[in-house]
Parts: structure tokens; C-alpha cells; sequence
């Protein structure tokens, strides 16, 4: 079992994206910078964050992402979801049908024991990480950790945090 | 998050292993045909199972595969984290390192928050499939099914398990 690598980058990315102003946005290019990952690969995982409601897209050439609901309403989970799909990772193809004597045909109303406890197990990795917001995440438990993450990605914003103008 | 098709494979062929007698073995092409698969998939898999101590190999021409343990000693997980591998779905490639203004070296003794997180919802997702045996799946709820499945796994045994000279 594999998460891709954009599911790291895009929690990221969130993460930072909690640090701007109520009107801000930042660029892709400027999130890739910021993390040293490739631009096209991040904007695909963007797009997909904002398709998902997660992230606003904000048009035109000062435009960029903000997030679309506060912090503390965006779990781990809807950003897994957002970005590997929505599909669980067992997924039946239902080979007790299959082979030279299968089961009778009215078996099959009943799921697999097989499918039932691999989907189980799933909810229950879902289930935590429905528990985890990027509030929790932004808030480290080593106060000098925090003001470390902290001043790090204020000196970003201010350098590239767009539609300044339009806040003040 | 996906899992490869190799999993449901696995776990029933495994099923069907569990139904031999102590000296019986299957072929990989006996298993294949069963459920209507591609034999040298499926063999790559039993021989996951097999390197994971899950399956013993029985070499010679009526060789095949037996199960290595009983059926209440091979949990979900363990045929999983043989067919997948044993690392972990989210691999923390440490991007909060890179970019222009990275955080200072000392804080990197900590596991990063986000790393924390995945992890443990992954942990959570192993402890269910660690409940579940072989034995438990092979103990249908409905006794009629459990008929229908004995009958179908007891005739494809008949025509097809090999070593029972040995056995009797």
C-alpha cells in the first residue's frame, strides 16, 4: 500500500496556506519554491484540493489559492481523500465469482467476508485521520518549534502573499 | 491509496490452502485456475507468502504450496504486509527541509507532526487487520454459505490436491 508523494506536499501546502490574510492567496509556483518540489506536480495536487472545496482558486495574474474554510475545518482526511480519490484502497473484484465452479449466483447479495474486514480496517485509518484538522497541526507542541515554523513562513508571505493591496 | 490486486489474490488463495490436509500442497496453476487468474501473478504473490514464512514451498513435480502455520495463526495483516511490503502507506520525504529557508537542523530530531499523524492512522488501520484470522474468515456467519463454499473448496481438493500418496 502507497500514498503518492503529493499527499504530503499537499498537506503542506495547506499548512502554509493557513498563514495568510482573510483576501490573500499565494501562487503555486511560490508553494513549490517554498517546499523545493516541482511546480507542475504541486499545481495538479492544488487543483484537485480545489475541486474538492478545500482551497479557493483565486483567478487573474495576481491570483493564486487560499484555503475556503478555516483551518480547523480541514481534517487529514479530506485531503488524502482530495487528492488519492475517495475510492477505498481494497478494492473487491469480487474473484469468488470467477474459476471453473463459483458459488451460486444468490451467494453474492451478501459482500465478501474478505471485502467486509479489509473495508473495515480502512474506516478505521480514515477514522483517525478524520480526527487530526490543520488547526492541530499548526499548533506544535514545542513552543520554540512553533515560533520557528512560525517565522519561517511569515517571511514567506511577506515576500510573496498576493492581493496585499486589496486587504489593506 | 490503493492496494495492488495481488492482496484479494493472496487472501483467498490462502483460504483454499487452508482447507488441505497436513501433507496435501496445491500448484500455483491449480490456484490460478480456482479463481480464474493469471498463474505467473498469482505465483509471485505465493511466493511473497512463501518468503514471509505464510506458505511453505514444496519443490518436485507434485510439489506446490501448503500453509505454513494454522489457519488462527495468519492474521489479514500478515498476508498484506507480505504481498504490499512492510513500509509504511505515507513516506515522509522530509520537504519541511528543503526550499529557500529551511528550519534550523535541531528540530529535525522530531518526527515531523504531519509524519506523526499518517503514521498513526496507519497504525490503527494495521491493528483491525491484525483481528482478523484465517480461521475467522473461513467460519461464514451463514451456515448455508458455509456449505456452498466447503462443497466448492472439498471437490477442487479432491481433483487437484497433490502428496496424498504421502498422506495416507
Amino acid at each position: 500500500m502507497k500514498l503518492g508523494d503529493g499527499v504530503e506536499q499537499a498537506i503542506h501546502s495547506v499548512l502554509v496556506l493557513a498563514g495568510l490574510s482573510d483576501t490573500g492567496a499565494l501562487s503555486a509556483a511560490a508553494l513549490a519554491e517554498f517546499h523545493g518540489v516541482s511546480t507542475s506536480y504541486l499545481l495538479k495536487h492544488l487543483q484537485a484540493l480545489a475541486g474538492a472545496g478545500i482551497l479557493q482558486s483565486v483567478p487573474g495574474p495576481k491570483g493564486g489559492y487560499r484555503l475556503s474554510r478555516d483551518p480547523d475545518k480541514i481534517t487529514l482526511l479530506d485531503i488524502v481523500l482530495a487528492v488519492e480519490g475517495s475510492e477505498p484502497a481494497f478494492r473487491c473484484a469480487e474473484i469468488r465469482k470467477r474459476g471453473p465452479s463459483p458459488l451460486a449466483a444468490h451467494f453474492f447479495k451478501s459482500p465478501c467476508a474478505v471485502n467486509a474486514a479489509m473495508l473495515k480496517a480502512e474506516q478505521a485509518y480514515r477514522a483517525e485521520l478524520r480526527k487530526v484538522t490543520i488547526a492541530d497541526l499548526g499548533k506544535p507542541k514545542d513552543p520554540a518549534l512553533g515560533r520557528a515554523i512560525a517565522q519561517r513562513v511569515c517571511a514567506f508571505l511577506d515576500l510573496n502573499e498576493r492581493n496585499r493591496s486589496q486587504a489593506s
